[in-house]
């Protein structure tokens, strides 16, 4: 503490700092920004009368997004839950299935998980990256389970281990050779749930394109928005064309039948939220530019304040900073709650992570490892506000 | 046949009429027209940055839905499936239950059912409204269920009959007299799939106010339209908060935490959505007047033609015309394939029922009663051209 600072509580020095960057305004935790062809688009739209599940720019979306990510496929959802429950579904995750996810999560990842009928074995996560910890994972795994004909088996349970769902958290890159590695030699299928992550980047290549499938998520949160939206990244063909399948109730295609073949769903993004997508997808560099020097503002701002630190990208990756972070230091993890509400009182809008998963009602039956870096960390991360609008 | 059709084939005559009503140019089966606020509206969602699912256009949107339905709560979602989902929910029925739909409806109905691990047990529909037959509905019932503590138990697979789901085929009103006693009599929760009839009124009361919950849809095919959306009408207040609450992933009102207390769903509608049902909702008046309209065109067009006749909205009830509908004479039948080729080959687009639910792979297997009158009318029946905007 040096002694400028020393007078202050760490409320006042973070409040102080946060005001530094944003300015005396209120701010919320992150709010979406349309200066570009917005209007434009979803006038286009209107004139053109196509504003449901067909339409051009359903399918530029999905172009664009593939463009943008490096994968082969992208297919345009209603919401990013959707998109992760029809690729868990695509990964072949059944009822009598167990998926791996992080018990630090949004509730999403656990949403989709049970929409399968499978039940969410909770893994632990990383102080280095908040991803899942792939190392604590694999020591899990090693003592926990048994390979049968291929299969990952839960020895308690007898469950199938189908699926590992790391979820790239605030945009953070998790660590996907270490987790990639651990779902090859277990035998388990890798989603990831890259919802918060358009735009992060692990050792140059964009998340939600290393496992079998990818989502993303554009909720009016996010970096970018199409009101409501999501879409599943694939490079595999055969499973673009499915998920299409699926999304549109599994229609087989015909001037005039209604034949569907399997049970569908209705989860394809209208006409309209994608033609807002395209026009936020082309201000994308700008927003995260505008994001990672929002990160520099923060970073300068925070560098006098003892007991936090602001949460960097991980080593080698490129991070979106969807929500910059504050990571208070053990000692000062009790001050977690006066910060929130201090902060919220004054109209600095700040947000601890979520209540882990197996803390919540409907999950606290579920199979899960030892996960004392989740509890280390929810008690000490504060999200602060993050808008790219606010540079 | 008069004198001045009898050289004339049936497809050309219907080709005929249809042409004399509609004009030259190529139709679709339905599509929307913007011609209110919808700009307007649009454009104040945008500058106000609420596209997501909180805004006042979503709040707007629900009121003026129930104001035009006079139900007391409507809860804004997705679409009409995910409507359906929830209101199955809300009414208990769960994976060990069967729920009463038609063979002939959309496969939404059939669907929604499944996503709550239930079993569609297929129920048949009468010439009179395309609804669900009441008195041949009691009749199976009599012969084939038992009541046991309060419940209705199929006797053959010992499944409990949680629910009753009417649909309002093309938009007309079902004979809800008779399916409310059905179900009154036999302890099942009646919930009507109104996604085809908003603006359809039974004894001059409107669709979808008559069992616990009904349920609207918005698609880009429907008489208005959202891009994609839904809504839930209850006049349960309980319900309908219920519906809020697990449409918005169940989380508890709370400044910064995350908590949810059940396993919830990502299907509020988007405010970007719900701006344009406002304006859409605005011009409902014209529309049904116009789809009215254009019935007693096709009607007047219609009239000499033999083997043919035009779907009338059924006694005592307002029909929105969603669909305009011809119902071959049963000598006729066999027409029909060469009459969906004939018309649909000069670009007048035409459709016929939905294959019967039973006969689609996914639901083979589920439970149905005597389906003659659904297997009969499915043969006979042809959508023609039924936009607003044709006239």
């Amino acid at each position: 503490m040096n002694a400028l600072t020393q007078h202050f509580s760490l409320a006042e020095q973070v409040i102080g700092a946060i005001r530094f960057v944003i300015g005396s305004d209120s701010a919320v935790l992150h709010e979406p920004k349309f200066s570009g062809n917005e209007w434009c688009y979803l006038k286009e739209c209107l004139d053109s009368t196509f504003v449901s599940s067909v339409g051009k720019f359903v399918d530029r979306f999905e172009h664009d997004l593939a463009a943008f990510t490096g994968a082969r496929h992208a297919v345009a959802v209603v919401n990013g839950t959707a998109a992760l429950h029809i690729a868990l579904k695509l990964a072949g995750v059944t009822s009598s299935d167990e998926v791996l996810i992080p018990a630090l999560t949004f509730v999403a990842t656990a949403n989709a998980v049970s929409y399968c009928g499978a039940t969410p074995h909770f893994v632990d996560s990383e102080e280095r990256t908040f991803g899942v910890d792939a190392e604590k994972l694999r020591d899990h795994l090693t003592h926990n389970t048994e390979q049968r004909a291929g299969q990952c088996i839960n020895r308690a349970t007898e469950k199938i281990i189908r699926a590992l769902v790391p979820m790239h958290t605030f945009g953070h890159p998790a660590d996907m050779d270490g987790l990639l590695a651990v779902a090859h030699d277990f035998n388990i299928t890798l989603v990831e749930d890259a919802a918060e992550s358009l735009g992060s980047y692990y050792h140059g290549r964009h998340t939600g394109t290393f496992g079998l499938m990818g989502t993303l998520s554009f909720n009016g949160n996010k970096t970018i928005t199409t009101g409501g939206g999501g879409a599943i990244l694939t490079d595999n063909a055969e499973l673009a064309r499915h998920a299409r399948h699926l999304t549109t109730t599994a229609k087989l295609p015909h001037p005039w039948e209604y034949r569907h073949d399997e049970i569908g769903y209705n989860y394809r993004m209208p006409n309209i939220n994608a033609a807002l997508g395209c026009a936020q997808l082309e201000q994308l560099s700008l927003k995260l530019a505008a994001k990672k020097e929002l990160y520099e503002r923060y970073r300068a701002a925070f560098a006098s304040v003892s007991g936090v630190r602001l949460m960097k990208e991980p080593e080698n990756c490129q991070s979106n900073y969807w929500l910059q972070t504050l990571v208070l230091e053990s000692a000062q993890a009790d001050q977690r709650d006066l910060l929130l509400q201090s902060t919220n009182a004054v109209g600095v809008m700040t947000r601890p992570a979520w209540i882990l998963m197996h803390d919540l009602e409907p999950f606290k039956e579920c199979p899960r490892m030892d996960l004392d870096g989740s509890r280390s960390l929810v008690k000490r991360l504060i999200n602060i506000p993050s808008s790219s609008g606010l540079i």
